[in-house]
C-alpha cells in the first residue's frame, strides 16, 4: 500500500543483511523504521509490539529465525530461535504456524545452508502473504461491489472495523482492510468507520494512519459508538480480522469485536471476517471455551501515549492511584453472528461445512 | 457518600451565598471543590461538565436559577436563568424538569421573595433527589442479594456497570451504584467491573474514584471487555443508569450502554436500570426513533487528559493529524434488552405496563 504515494511493505530485506519493519509503536505521530540485526531484536519487536498483526507476526518471527541462524546455525540455534518468538505472543497462530516451516524446510539442510535458505523461506513467506492477501482483497470487495448497488448512485458503502487488520497487520493489503483498499482502488465510493480499539488504539492510531496516508475516506470512533450507528443505518457492512478462527467458524479478534457483532446481528448488518488460511487453527471447534485469551499488563488500559499540542510524546494515567484494572486481549465471537468468512479462496460461511467446501483438503 | 471516610454530597449551599461543588473534570487525580457566585458560574458547570449526571445537573440548574436571582429576580431575570441553563445540555430531561419546577414556584412570587424561596426550592430538589435515590439503593440491593444467595458463600456479586451513575452523578448515593452503596453497608460480598467509557472515561476517572474512596472493591476495564467477562461467567449482573427514559421502558444512557445490554441478553445475565422518575420522559414511546442524541466535539474522541508519572496534567493527542472524528454521546437501549427498572418506587418490568403500575397518576 501507499503512504502518501510511496509503496511500501511492513516488513523487508534491507540488503545489507539486516531486516526492516516500521516502529508500529510510534505511529501515528512519528514514522519510523527500524533495523533488525539479531534474533533478540526480532523477539523484542514482536513482545513490545513494533510489529503486531498475525500475519506479520509470522513474517517476522520467519525473518527472526533468518537472523538467528547467521549468528548460528546449529540444531540448538534453531532451536533455541523458534523457542524464543514462539514464547513472544501466546494467542498468535501464524507465530506457530511460521516457525513450523521455518524449522521444516531447515532442520534437513547442513548448517552451512541454512542461513540461505533461512533467508528465502521468510520472504517465500511474505511474498505469499500478500498474495492471499490479494486474493482476500478481491473476494471481499465484491461485497462491498453489492453493497455499493442497494445504495443511491455515489453514497459511499460505510463498513465499520475493529482494531488494525490493514496493511500495517501484514505484510501488504491487511485482511479485514484488503476488501476496502481493492474495492477503493476499483472507484466504489466507500467510508470507513474505525473504532479506535482500546485499550491500545490500534483503530485510532494505526488503521486511521494507515487509510489516511492511502486517501480512504473514514472517521474515527469510539468503540462505544459501533452499535448506535447500526441501529440508524449508518453501516453497511462490518469487517473485521482474526488472531485465530476454529474450524467451526469462531472468531478470535481484538477484545470488543463480540460486541460488535452482536449489535450487526441485532440490526441486520452483516458482519464479515477476513482472515488468511494459516489463521485457522482446525484442531479447535469451540472458541469460546477451548481458546486461552491473552491477558496483558493493566497500564495498557491505565495509561496512555500520545502527543502534546507542542510536539511532546507523553504517557498519561486515566484511572485513579490504586484501583485495579484488568486488561483482556481478546475475545471470541460465535459462529452464528458471522454472516461469512472472507478467505484466499473465497468468501465462505462461518461452519465447518463451509470452511470444508474451500479447504477440503483440511476436512 | 464518603471520601476517605468523610461524608460528602456534590453540591451543597455554602453559607456564604454561593454553591459548592466537586470539579469532577479533576478527578481522578486532584479533589478541588470550586464556589459558583453567578448563573454564569453554574451555566459554565454544566456546559463544561464539571457536574455531569442527570440528576446533579438537575440539582445544579435549580441552585444556577437561585444565584440568578440573587443578581435579578425580574421576570426577565427568571427567563433569562432558565433559558441559558436550558441551553446548557440538550439532552438531559431532568434539566427541562428541575428548571420548569424552580419556574412554577417562583413565577407566582413577588420578585422580592423570589431570590429566598429560589434557595429553599434549590434544597428541596436537592434532599428529594437523596431521598429518591436512597430507595433505589434499597430496592436494587435486594437484587444483590438474590445474586450472592445463588452463589458460593462469601463469594462476591459481579455487578457491571458502565460511565458513572454514581453518588458523583447525583446529589448523593448515585442512580446505578446507590444499590451496590446499600448492598455494600449491609454486608454482602461485592465486586464491581467499571467499564471505563470512552470518550470521556467517566468510568476510569469518576466511578473507580468514587468506589476506592469508598472502599468498594472493584476493577477496571476497557469498555470492550464486559462482552467476553459476560461469556465466561464473570458478571451476575448488569446496572447502569439512564439520562432519558421512554415510557415504554427505551433507556437513552451513555454511548455504548446498548452493547452491553446486548451481551447481556446473549449471555443470559440480568441487565438493569437504576433510575429516578424524574428522567422518564413519559412523552415519548420510542426511544430509538425520538431521542435525538448529542453529538459533542470530536477533540473528546481524539484527545485524552491525564496525569504524567511526575505529576503533571497533560492533554495527548491519539489519532493521526487530519483524520475526522466523530462523538457520539448517548445511544438507545431497547426496552427488550432491559430485565428490569429499577425506581424509587421499586423494581419494575421495562415496559408500559410496568412504569404503569409503579406510576399510576401518569398512566
Amino acid at each position: 500500500m501507499r503512504i502518501d504515494g510511496t509503496a511500501y511493505r511492513t516488513i523487508w530485506p534491507d540488503g545489507r543483511g539486516s531486516v526492516a519493519i516500521i516502529d508500529q509503536t510510534r505511529l501515528p505521530h512519528d514514522f519510523a523504521i527500524v533495523r533488525l540485526t539479531s534474533l533478540e531484536d526480532a523477539a523484542h519487536a514482536i513482545r513490545a509490539m513494533l510489529v503486531r498483526g498475525a500475519p506479520l507476526i509470522g513474517a517476522a518471527a520467519a525473518y527472526g529465525v533468518a537472523l538467528a541462524l547467521r549468528a548460528d546455525a546449529s540444531d540448538r540455534g534453531l532451536d533455541h530461535a523458534c523457542a524464543a518468538l514462539l514464547a513472544t505472543r501466546p494467542t498468535a497462530v501464524n507465530l506457530r504456524w511460521a516457525l513450523e516451516r521455518m524449522r521444516r524446510r531447515l532442520a534437513p539442510l547442513p548448517e552451512s545452508q541454512r542461513s540461505e535458505a533461512a533467508e528465502a523461506e521468510a520472504a517465500a513467506i511474505a511474498d505469499e502473504d500478500v498474495e492471499i492477501n490479494r486474493s482476500i482483497g478481491l473476494h471481499g470487495a465484491a461485497l462491498i461491489h453489492s453493497a455499493a448497488e442497494r445504495k443511491a448512485p455515489g453514497e459511499p458503502v460505510n463498513v465499520l472495523t475493529h482494531c488494525n487488520a490493514g496493511w500495517l497487520a501484514t505484510v501488504d493489503w491487511g485482511t479485514a482492510l484488503a476488501p476496502v483498499y481493492a474495492a477503493f482502488e476499483q472507484g466504489v465510493p466507500l467510508h470507513v468507520w474505525v473504532d479506535e480499539t482500546r485499550p491500545r488504539n490500534q483503530g485510532a492510531s494505526l488503521t486511521a494512519w494507515e487509510l489516511k496516508h492511502h486517501g480512504v475516506p473514514h472517521t474515527v470512533i469510539a468503540d462505544n459508538v459501533g452499535g448506535h450507528l447500526m441501529q440508524h443505518g449508518k453501516v453497511d457492512l462490518c469487517i473485521v480480522g482474526t488472531d485465530r478462527t476454529t474450524a467451526t467458524g469462531d472468531v478470535c479478534n481484538k477484545i470488543g469485536t463480540y460486541l460488535k457483532a452482536l449489535a450487526a446481528h441485532d440490526n441486520g448488518v452483516p458482519f464479515y471476517v477476513g482472515l488468511p488460511s494459516p489463521t485457522i487453527d482446525w484442531t479447535i471447534a469451540d472458541g469460546v471455551r477451548d481458546i486461552p485469551i491473552e491477558e496483558r499488563d493493566g497500564r495498557e488500559v491505565s495509561e496512555l501515549t500520545g502527543r502534546t499540542a507542542d510536539g511532546r510524546i507523553e504517557t498519561v494515567r486515566v484511572t485513579p492511584d490504586g484501583s485495579p484494572v484488568a486488561n483482556y486481549a481478546f475475545d471470541v465471537t460465535p459462529a452464528r453472528l458471522v454472516t461469512g468468512l472472507i478467505t484466499e479462496r473465497g468468501v465462505c460461511a462461518a461452519s465447518r461445512d463451509g470452511l470444508r467446501d474451500l479447504f477440503p483438503e483440511r476436512g
